[in-house]
């Protein structure tokens, strides 16, 4: 294991409770790891009494001004185009120098992936970067990959999207031998679009534990620990989930609302129902990250909290220390 | 409005309670619709059995005989292939030879459009006909259009998916102005894949109430009448719903049975559960219609009852009164 010093850069602009959240969470992140330090890119002067009046250390902590936000509202190209000083571009750009081993924004998520693709080198044989999002199941959860950064994709891509979450559920997520599924509207091999039909025989012959298609309707039961589509269909996907089980919720609540007996009925299913609604809030299970960069960047959750920015960085130290780029650069050669 | 005599083929031997369910059915629908005539395929033997023992009057009932069967296990292609004889592609060729104006099946689905697809004719300037699905929502439901006969589509097919979609739910669902949308990851009008970018640009300039792009998240919502995209991610979206919903269900079964007062709670919510449950078994909502072809096709749920298969004569006569296919030529010149 690396014993070295790793350095991290924060977006300290970005998230709903950003600037506080997110500092204190870098405070915590150097309580837990000895080997740590951190760059706060952000407000410089705003950034400093924040740190004083959280009483946290400033020995393992450098500070770098951007004096613009990306905010959610922002456009990402627009963003790109317009703040060239905000935390974001600011601390990619940092990255960029090798100034630090990974970065962490929880801010707008449409920004870091436009800006980190645009900004950061991409792997050697990678043709585009893929978002890799958690995608809530039965069991735990599949990484679903690409879930939205690649919108036409050939298929030696959707083969690197395998290779890539394969890498990814295995070395960072520590599963044994992950399954790796490709999304289609039918089981046999020869089911699908030209896409998918393509897809298939490629990854038949990879070394990646390819356990073949995955109809939609089985996805959410877990059965697989990869699954690879086109960024279209991915994202389809991810705000399917999203917004069926929004709706779901929605009817329940109606129902609990009809008459006394199923407000009774429904205060006593209550914590069995705001678990299942947890577990199906795609944004609760383990955020989204950019893969196929030379440098590891780990969007954190907008809403995150200051644990929520300690277990950010806690899973960029992972990243990096389980030599993801290099290995994924590896089995794609 | 027709007052003319109106011919059905029944695909007597298609569905899980075949004959008996569709021979009640028919009886059913004679008694309401006293300008209806029906020709049943099928085993002709069983069928005069099975109609003296239903007593059914016989004087508007024609049978043509058919001494095979495809099953829900068989395969598609390979079916159509060797079951020439079968109560499925006789019916087929009798409405080919306008020996009727409309055919029902509750077979298998597969085969039904695969051979619809192939004996019938297409309505001009058609490429390919389409599988419009009743897709459950919060409100009532959406037709979605393709739902998985195209795999791979070039927009003007999306264009004849919308205008189809729109004439369906005008004439045969009678909604008085349905709202058409486009399904796509963003709602912006430069947001998608290529296919998407260039259907939405042709969708704007149609005067078919195009309402622009909707999201997955929003499907749920029913806030489009008439949703489109190509065949792939159609059966996606619902199998996806399918799965979901099972899904979550499953997760609630499981927290009810976690203690007394859960139980409890679960017993008082269950008319509630039932009913949520009920409105996203999206084989409950509608089933499946295959527009584009000059003949009217009703694909009736496996499942179907005497009433249900009642029903759907009851819609295939609304079909043809409606004038559908007519209506498609004229948009689609």
């Amino acid at each position: 294991m690396h014993k070295k010093e790793i350095i991290i850069i924060l977006d300290a602009m970005g998230g709903d409770h950003a600037p506080d959240e997110i500092i204190k969470g870098a405070g915590l992140a150097l309580e837990e790891n000895k080997n740590l330090k951190i760059i706060l890119v952000g407000k410089k002067k705003l950034l400093n009494e924040k740190l004083f009046e959280f009483k946290i250390k400033r020995d393992l902590i450098e500070i770098v001004n951007a004096d613009e936000i990306i905010t959610n509202s922002d456009q990402p190209a627009k963003a790109m185009k317009n703040k060239k000083d905000s935390s974001l571009i600011r601390a990619l750009e940092l990255l960029k120098e090798k100034r630090a081993d990974g970065f962490v924004s929880a801010g707008n998520t449409g920004a870091v992936l436009l800006c980190s693709s645009v900004i950061l080198k991409r792997i050697a044989n990678i043709t585009r970067p893929a978002l890799a999002t958690h995608l809530p199941n039965l069991k735990s959860f599949s990484v679903l990959i690409d879930s939205g950064a690649n919108v036409d994709c050939k298929a030696n891509m959707i083969e690197q999207f395998a290779k890539m979450g394969y890498i990814y559920m295995k070395n960072v997520m520590k599963i044994n031998e992950p399954k790796v599924a490709l999304l289609n509207i039918g089981l046999e091999a020869e089911k699908g679009n030209m896409l998918a039909k393509e897809s298939y025989k490629i990854l038949s012959e990879l070394n990646i534990n390819f356990v073949g298609n995955i109809e939609a309707r089985d996805v959410p039961f877990g059965i697989a620990d990869v699954i690879v589509c086109d960024g279209f269909v991915g994202n389809v996907i991810i705000k399917h989930t999203e917004g069926l089980a929004q709706g779901i919720f929605n009817l329940l609540k109606h129902e609990i609302k009809k008459n006394i007996w199923c407000k009774l009925g429904g205060m006593m299913l209550k914590s069995g129902l705001v678990n299942i609604k947890k577990r199906f809030d795609y944004s609760e299970v383990g955020g989204v990250q950019l893969l196929g960069l030379e440098s590891v960047v780990i969007k954190a959750h907008g809403s995150s909290d200051s644990r929520a920015i300690k277990n950010a960085i806690k899973k960029c130290v992972l990243f990096i220390e389980s030599d993801v780029a290099r290995k994924i650069q590896e089995v794609c050669e």
